[in-house]
């Protein structure tokens, strides 16, 4: 059985010594009255806790048992309502949440430490909390004070659960075609139906209220994504007193059949005549959506980390436990019929692709919460300003080339265990199959790209890009005059110098051709995912220099190693990235759908 | 449900056209006269039929029920026996087999096309005749006249079948440390005890017998892989008339629950004191399971193709029926709501990478059956050794590069169905769990790099290596003067540059540092893989060239498209590959195991 050990070291050299929370909570007025190191400290040493021994524990048999669906009800597997209820008497799902109405007010950049943890230890769970947690960023931002008051603190407790629903049928992507409609009633009520698919935690047995934000359409709206509201649905109706009991029309079809994620349970919902309330202005709900999204969107990509790692930590353990082979060093275990499989250079390879990839997943998930955190409590319009333009260029990063790479390392680490990574036994297959969602839901990773690519770059022409480009740049120039650092700044300033350089063909290009930012964005976003890891891990480098001295367990030794691994072995891919960028469209689009 | 549409004139384009079966069977007398193209064709035409109306219609209820063990026996899923039984009575088992005991006797370079179609409709059901075929040929080699006679017609007619048993639970790589045993008696016979794991095909219901190899020691042998004997062991015992009856002290312990190919049993396989027939010599039960490995390696590279392909084809079909936003060129739809989702330069370029890399892929199988036929058939002594050299220089490539690629591109028609890639009922997650395991078993992918890089390259200071660089290096010089191709002569010159550059420094490396080999084996494989593709794919757009007025379905245009965008934009991964192998092996050294 594979265990989890959070890994807290990095966590908290990445808050302290690399990004600087300290500094970051004292300016911020939302954040300096309630939150300081220590309690950051404390945070993330419960949620440790909380995902070794209570989530941990039942994620494989979550997997193999799955959620069941029986006219309507939704059952969870065994031993998830005993640990949701353990999981919010923490108070885990209001981490986040505006105080005002019971939420605990943390800011991202812990509370992306903390998701990390709960999804290594268990997707599936972490789920339900996650989908709560989005649905309350929402309703905070967007819902009447009445709303609020009325439905925030049982959801921040975790009583009631929260859901997004979204997609239907025939439309995920485009959800300018949604059918769903709402049709206003005299009390200033909706009333709501439709058919909508895909819904995680659309019904199950953990809460005591399932709270619904659906997407549907007025009778009269504007075609497209124009004519989208937003609107509260809750499964079962809650009176003045704040009770829920009468069933709304909301009822659970069925649930999904899926290669993973088998214990949170994927919906088809069916609204027939429910009562809801608007959400925010009338026609605005993608908008009111979006308020949530980079959030969400930084969470989905902290799956694909959270999954790598433990996939690494299984990983390691196998790789120093299992004997096979001798090192191409002569024998290191004489006296035992064979060497633990580490010792051979392509299993450290594999282990170190894994061990860079996710301490850069790491640090750009902080990096990049740290912005959202800046753009939400500073009170300098300009700080505010700058931090909102780099939330907008990060998200799609954070969100495809983490839940990308948390592919390619959970694969990796079941590569390492050979024939027994493809059995159920240890764990290594289901992170596969768990993880693989991330790279879908929440907006295709295809779709961050084309964000990122199209919206963010190329439709302000690169004014957002700019901001990154020149703090990159000025990161560069302010080490260069240090000799121990050259090995990572000189290849970080190449690899920007490159990806400036892509980013200017293709703005360029999409003048002319209206093709071009679709051609180029998925290995566009690739491109810019490796150099900016480049840039937090030499970030990181830094920080860990500082501790020559000072090393007890290695870990700042080792945190050089792994940047150096990562600039010499990994950064190399952009190479080809950026060539593949600057083949263009016309190959792509030259093929007839008869010679497909 | 998916169908299956077998590529059948892709197939016969690289059989006629590119690699000129025609000319190949008249040369060789083994085949030139009971082979034609007639016959060969008929055999394609007649090898699609099966899989599209026998094996397809049970691949996804095969994955939904798997295989059932209880006490010892195992079921097979709803529809396999009478599936099996249909199979064998075409002769399919025997297709590749000496025609001295029942065999069909047909090349290898039609073998792999029929085993990619049966391996495209059903992995789990294709694996029960394919382990069978691999015996087959280890028996043929090496086993006496007596236990060839007894065997070989009724397993070449699939009455009986075959496993191979080599792994057992400490060692799978590693295979001199096995503790397996067995004590010659006194009528010639061995006793053999041990238990092996992850047997394919170790025990199920489709044959009346199965003959397992089992590799084991005897009690004197020396250590380490020079000690390892193989040995027939029946699951039922064969009496002088050929009939088999009385069991033999072989049962099945269990089988195992896997990520996919749910539908083919892996069993945990107890010999206690079973009765065995020595293969070949004493202590060379290795070499002589290296005379089968070639053929295996081969036919499990296809099944990443074969995946690649009905993910592929399925993609297709759902990208030209879903409609999902708007072209970029402006609605192309304009009466619907949305056009087909084909219309998005991301969903081609996903599109295209599949197409590209399964055209490179057949084309590479194919180019690589064609030497294993030469180094089995060919009388000229020069041709033959030099067949042979190909093919132990390719095996790896072939057997790593296909399936590596098959993952990534069931990933990537995963991804165009978005969420519905994710539930079952389109059966791309399947092709995903299914094809995972081909990277995995008949020696692992990192295995294979190191067969490569170490035994097939460095160790004969790169002679087999020099053979395949002179033949690219002759066509593009054969082609220099045809202007019309300097699109694909001049990337693919640099290409072979390129990798004949990193081959030297190898090589050289490899000298002074015993890693250097490790350091550098799978990216060093995908580099020759990738200038490998480049090359078949070169002399297919030569072949496609020449119907430029004779082209009535655009067949030949669109190959010409295809080679073209492999060309521009994955040809280009090559310039990260050559970066990341001269990186060299230091930086993942330089880690210790308590710094993981």
């Amino acid at each position: 059985m594979p265990a989890y050990n959070a890994p807290l070291q990095d966590m908290r050299f990445l808050l302290n010594e690399v990004f600087d929370l300290k500094g970051m909570l004292s300016s911020l007025d939302g954040l300096k009255d309630h939150v300081d190191t220590d309690t950051a400290d404390a945070i993330l040493e419960e949620a440790a806790k909380i995902s070794n021994s209570l989530l941990a524990p039942i994620n494989r048999s979550g997997d193999e048992e799955g959620c069941l669906w029986n006219d309507g009800v939704v059952t969870t597997p065994s031993g998830f309502k005993e640990a949701y209820k353990t999981f919010i008497e923490g108070g885990w799902c209001g981490l986040g949440g505006n105080p005002e109405f019971g939420g605990m007010g943390m800011p991202k950049i812990l509370g992306a430490l903390v998701e990390e943890m709960i999804q290594s230890a268990n997707i599936s769970f972490g789920l339900y909390p996650m989908l709560t947690a989005g649905a309350c960023l929402a309703l905070d931002a967007h819902a009447s004070e009445e709303l609020k008051e009325k439905y925030l603190p049982n959801m921040y407790s975790g009583v009631w659960s929260g859901s997004m629903c979204l997609t239907e049928p025939h439309c995920g992507t485009d959800l300018g075609i949604i059918r769903t409609k709402a049709v206003p009633q005299a009390d200033g009520s909706y009333t709501v139906s439709g058919t909508k698919i895909f819904i995680t935690g659309g019904e199950h047995d953990l809460s005591d209220n399932i709270i619904h934000l659906v997407l549907a359409k007025l009778p009269d709206a504007p075609a497209g994504s124009r004519g989208i509201s937003l609107f509260l649905v809750p499964k079962l109706l809650v009176d003045d007193k704040g009770v829920s009991g009468e069933k709304n029309n909301v009822s659970c079809g069925s649930i999904e059949h899926k290669m993973g994620i088998k214990a949170s349970a994927t919906c088809v919902m069916n609204f027939d005549g429910a009562k809801g309330w608007l959400v925010g202005d009338v026609n605005k709900g993608l908008a009111a959506m979006f308020t949530m999204m980079n959030y969400e969107r930084l969470a989905v990509g902290v799956q694909g980390l959270a999954a790598a790692e433990q996939s690494y930590q299984n990983a390691v353990a196998y790789a120093l436990d299992r004997t096979q082979g001798r090192s191409p060093q002569g024998a290191q275990n004489p006296d035992k019929a064979a060497d633990p499989i580490f010792v051979h250079p392509d299993v450290r390879r594999m282990l170190m692709n894994m061990k860079a990839m996710n301490e850069g997943s790491r640090a750009f998930s902080v990096y990049s919460a740290r912005f959202l955190d800046l753009s939400k409590y500073s009170q300098n319009e300009s700080e505010r300003q700058h931090a909102e333009a780099m939330v907008a260029l990060l998200t799609p990063v954070c969100k495809a080339f983490l839940t990308d790479r948390g592919l390619e390392s959970t694969v990796t680490g079941q590569q390492i265990f050979g024939g027994h990574g493809y059995v159920r036994e240890w764990g290594q297959e289901q992170l596969v199959r768990d993880v693989r969602i991330a790279q879908i839901y929440e907006g295709t990773n295809g779709i961050q790209a084309l964000d990122l690519m199209g919206r963010k770059i190329v439709s302000n022409d690169g004014r957002f890009f700019e901001l990154f480009a020149n703090e990159v740049a000025d990161f560069v120039e302010g080490h260069r005059q240090d000799s121990s650092l050259q090995e990572f700044m000189e290849p970080l300033s190449a690899a920007l110098s490159r990806l400036c350089d892509v980013t200017e063909h293709v703005i360029k290009s999409a003048k002319d051709d209206p093709s071009a930012v679709g051609a180029a964005s998925v290995e566009y976003l690739d491109l810019f995912g490796y150099t900016a890891f480049a840039y937090v891990l030499a970030r990181s480098a830094i920080a860990a220099q500082a501790h020559k001295g000072d090393d007890s367990n290695g870990f700042y030794d080792g945190k050089l190693k792994t940047v150096r691994y990562f600039y010499n072995r990994l950064l190399p891919r952009t190479l080809s990235l950026a060539e593949a960028v600057r083949s263009g469209s016309e190959d792509m689009m030259a093929i007839t759908a008869e010679q497909l």
